[in-house]
């Protein structure tokens, strides 16, 4: 029997020895290799923070004491350790747990993190609270150095210092968040770690390691002097912000970190202690490369090596095979790039994910991966357009949230030409429903002087990236995670213009973009039905292409569109009918994502539980079809 | 004639004596009191920049070089200066001149900036620019200390550190925002600013300035050591970002500026230059309360001193006579507070606005201010509610854009009970486009879990503050700048449900919020003409009072609202329709701000332009139901 299955609540964890809970971290890493080559999911980032989880969950008493994981996906251990084991096998599945902290899912997880950066934030908010509460117990945040790289981690870094709070940040710092870092503060960071402080002050170190230790943590630890290596009395920048600053220390050190944080906990006021981790550890592969083992595919690992451990594939097998939309946009780029040199590209720490990765391979000059900082990635392409260049900056739809004032005061107030290619919009799977793009629609469609445009395959999306470089005012591009199959004729696209794919005399589905797929499927089955439906791709869903919504308004529209329908891309149709003072004449259905955060699941059960696949649209079809033609619908006649 | 109407750009500055540009600084800050005492406007913010315009004019080249101003409204002097001293009382007049830069006004507006700390990075995307286009220009950003404290800022700070390009960013640093600042970052200036330098290194400095300064701007000064005084060469903090520091230095020593600023230009790299200033500088009453004077009402200056000089009425008399929103706000915040001790406020340097204070003066403990920090404010009040506390975030619509991410990531997908207090929701007058409110309710409606009031009156804002303090999710109550009276009957109002205010049997105005007023006069107006047009205020715009709207279905309806029409509350009357089936039963017009951004004029005109006044609303419904009528409407025959 494992030492893991023994661990129902963290206060299981107090009674181990060193060595067993140095066993208990081997196999919690080897649980988490397990399950995410069966599920899918973050793999460096959870194996980087094993004996950090271990030793806070050792040292602190979570469920009183207050954790959070800034961002989320390092949080796999401390699922395992708090009475999630036997269920974490559904991790990230449909109905399973989530792979981020969830407040709904455990009362160990004391606040949600999908998004990274908002760790402190929340952390100073629980520290006021506790404090006028009357409370008396401790508050960790854990962040990644990337996350601290963005500026509301150092907005509430600067408030709890001011505020003088008791509160523990613990900067996770693997020198890398999803991409390596960027920027002066991660540089910063890096200076840190390769300081020698041990030899420049060892007296200094020595003691104050003997006055941060207690007694009886010395002599857990073997080696005091293996402890000091790891400590620097001062830094300043996080002294400047009020903090007092223990570190850096290897993360991987168990018995150093349940001693240095054992004595951490009795002290009082900001406290920013510096961890020093590997993403990967303890998986060779990963190790190597963590920024291909970020997250993975389910059955990645196929092979065993000789001894029957698990072994990686080459990263490059396991991309997935179709070509998705992303990959249509990155090419797209690289065409962009070599036709105009002032296309240049702008991402917000992932060049991976969005595809930007190739176009800064190739023109390295002409892209700026800025980190987690959204903000200033909009507000750097404003500053871009405004002196002649032509930004493109990729960001994921339910990130781009983080830059909506950027977007609407300095992008589109002024007119200027950013193109914003939004990835990962609609439903992204088994994430999170923190990381679903299910807004975009809505909150874009809003901004005066905004285009916005969803391509339906790869095709379009070259063609929209190309068009849109070439307009005078912002434009944004959505599009969703997955497989970009080309669909309809490839020549002859006219991307300023809706695209009628399929007729129909008894209705239309009026599609936005990835859904057209399903709704081709879907007016098939129908067909065989009896029921005649077309289908129309309106490509712009701001402005609406209008000649085309009113030469299909003497036949029933039913709008279809991977977007919330509270003021989505199907509200744009009634509102058109509106302002034309035709709502009367018109029949419209709206089919799109309802008023909910939606659930994880793989993108397919997603997508099917909210009637967007083949089956669901046909569904809906029928039933509205129904109900339409029992009307008369006599006020055909006054037209 | 005075010096400054000579000046017609600012390369006439340059022939200038430094006695005549002493003179200059004197002229253009008469101009500003002059002008801001007839218009209204921001006063102390641009007095305490002048001498720091004339020296950034007087050594670079406006119009190549790329100036920003940050926040905006420091750039009264810069306009005076740049070609619009002749149109400079058209300043926030409709049709007349912005109170901040703005590209479309003059090619000196380099960049639009209307809200605060988004000049580092637009100064980082433009030298990139600069750079891959070969350009030789200079690049100046010019920030507050306070706009310094927001996120964005040190995203900027951070990458443009990293990228070591040529850029200058100027601290404007007058030790406060708005409201005096708060923030660990902040009083981390005030010790730069305290230290003595001068005598602690007195050799050093010496040095420095003699190396710094060229020949010729050694002679240009008078006194080397009183430009010593001012100088210090290391700041850690800069220093770790990537930047070389200079300063802090007396911002309105004229001649130092010009001096250290002719041999910063020739600097390479990314340079801090710390200014002090004073807010209101040369006119006493602001200077001994800027926070009064940060922006005036016009006509605010009535008296002359016994030498003919204005002399500024106590502040107290320049606050508007009649109860606003924000007063009847900031009222139940403290009724809310004294019977709940839970309840805390927060606020994003914003205090004063907000109507915050009185609650921050009453309770201390309960009421945080945390400098220009939307972000973090948001996420703060999400740890907050986790914890049992109920808190209130009053924040500018405007200004919420920037916490948009963490309005859905951390509060409404967790379903905390924050209460956004959205003040300054519709348009908002003179101030500029950039700072409108008029999105909220679309981009507040999509969100899920959200609920969304809007009262009409100052009974209304204390009774839906009392109500969503109450529920279990998060709740924005969105109220207009200016008057509140009361409106209808004070006893027995249910805010969870819409309120029929007026009977008509010919048609419905549904109305949120601030529009009720209006409506009500239009009503009044068509009864003249023998049209009965009912009002209703539907209070709440998500969710819906569904039966409301049902029961106002058999005649037609004619939405208002101060939002933009895209997705905004008619969309979400046209969406209920839909969902019942019911569309071509139905007769519903909108009426709102269309899709553009809407120009600076009195509240008055700006509702006006958008037939948001009686008259316009009594106009279109006169319109509407003329076409309604014509219309035979046989579909009613169906029901």
């Amino acid at each position: 029997m494992r030492i893991l299955d023994r661990i129902d609540t963290p206060a299981d964890l107090k009674s181990l020895s060193m060595s067993e809970l140095e066993t208990l971290a081997v196999e919690v890493r080897q649980q988490i290799i397990d399950t995410v080559n069966r599920n899918g999911g973050h793999l460096a980032s959870p194996l980087g923070v094993v004996e950090l989880t271990l030793a806070l969950h050792y040292v602190f008493d979570a469920g009183a004491d207050q954790l959070i994981w800034d961002v989320g996906h390092q949080c796999y251990a401390h699922k395992l350790l708090t009475g999630r084991r036997d269920v974490f096998d559904s991790l990230r599945k449909a109905g399973g747990i989530s792979g981020y902290p969830k407040i709904a899912e455990s009362p160990y997880d004391s606040f949600g993190t999908g998004h990274s950066s908002t760790s402190i934030s929340a952390a100073v908010g629980m520290a006021i609270a506790r404090k006028l509460r009357g409370e008396p117990h401790r508050i960790v945040a854990v962040i990644g150095d990337g996350a601290m790289t963005a500026g509301m981690a150092m907005e509430a870094l600067s408030h709890a210092g001011d505020l003088g709070l008791d509160l523990l940040v613990v900067l996770n710092d693997n020198e890398m968040s999803i991409s390596p870092n960027v920027g002066a503060l991660s540089r910063y960071f890096n200076r840190l770690i390769t300081a020698l402080p041990y030899k420049r002050a060892k007296q200094d170190v020595s003691s104050f390691v003997k006055m941060l230790l207690s007694e009886r943590a010395v002599r857990r630890i073997q080696d005091i002097e293996k402890a000091a290596k790891g400590l620097i009395t001062h830094d300043a920048f996080f002294q400047e912000l009020g903090f007092n600053y223990i570190g850096p220390v290897d993360g991987h050190d168990l018995p150093l970190l349940i001693a240095v944080l054992s004595n951490l906990k009795l002290m009082s006021g900001p406290i920013l202690f510096h961890c020093r981790t590997e993403k990967g550890k303890g998986l060779d592969a990963a190790e190597r490369d963590p920024l291909a083992y970020h997250g993975i595919k389910p059955m990645a690992i196929k092979q065993e090596d000789e001894e029957g451990l698990p072994r990686f594939p080459e990263p490059n097998n396991v991309k997935p095979p179709v070509r998705t939309f992303t990959d249509a946009f990155a090419d797209a780029m690289l065409e962009a790039g070599a036709e105009d040199d002032r296309v240049v590209g702008i991402t917000a720490a992932m060049p991976t994910g969005t595809g930007l990765a190739k176009f800064a391979e190739r023109f390295p000059d002409r892209c700026f991966d800025v980190g987690i900082c959204e903000q200033h990635a909009v507000t750097l392409a404003a500053g871009m357009a405004v002196r002649g260049l032509r930004p493109v900056a990729a960001i994921y739809s339910t990130f781009l949230q983080r830059a909506y004032d950027q977007l609407i005061h300095d992008v589109c107030l002024q007119q200027l030409p950013v193109v914003f290619a939004v990835d990962r919009a609609g439903l992204v799977g088994e994430d999170s429903p923190t990381q679903n793009g299910t807004f975009d629609l809505s909150f874009l469609r809003s901004v005066p002087n905004m285009t916005v445009l969803a391509p339906r395959d790869d095709v379009d999306t070259a063609l929209m990236l190309r068009w849109a470089l070439r307009q005078d005012g912002p434009v944004a591009i959505r599009y969703a995670r997955g497989k970009a199959p080309t669909i309809g004729d490839v020549q002859g696209r006219d991307i300023a213009r809706g695209e009628m794919l399929r007729q129909g005399g008894d209705a239309t589905f009026l599609v936005v973009g990835p859904c057209v797929a399903a709704c081709l499927k879907a007016a098939e089955a129908l067909a065989d039905e009896g029921l005649d439906v077309g289908v129309a791709d309106v490509r712009l869903v701001k402005p609406l292409d209008e000649a085309l919504l009113d030469q299909l308004a003497d036949r029933p529209i039913i709008t279809v569109e991977e977007n919330t329908l509270d003021g989505g891309f199907g509200s744009a149709v009634l509102e058109h009918f509106e302002k034309r003072g035709r709502l009367a004449d018109v029949r419209v259905h709206r089919i799109g994502i309802p008023d909910v955060f939606s659930e994880q699941g793989t993108r397919e059960e997603q997508l099917a539980a909210h009637g967007l696949d083949a089956a669901g649209l046909a569904a809906a079809a029928r039933r509205f079809l129904a109900g339409a033609s029992k009307a008369a619908r006599p006020h055909l006649s006054v037209l």
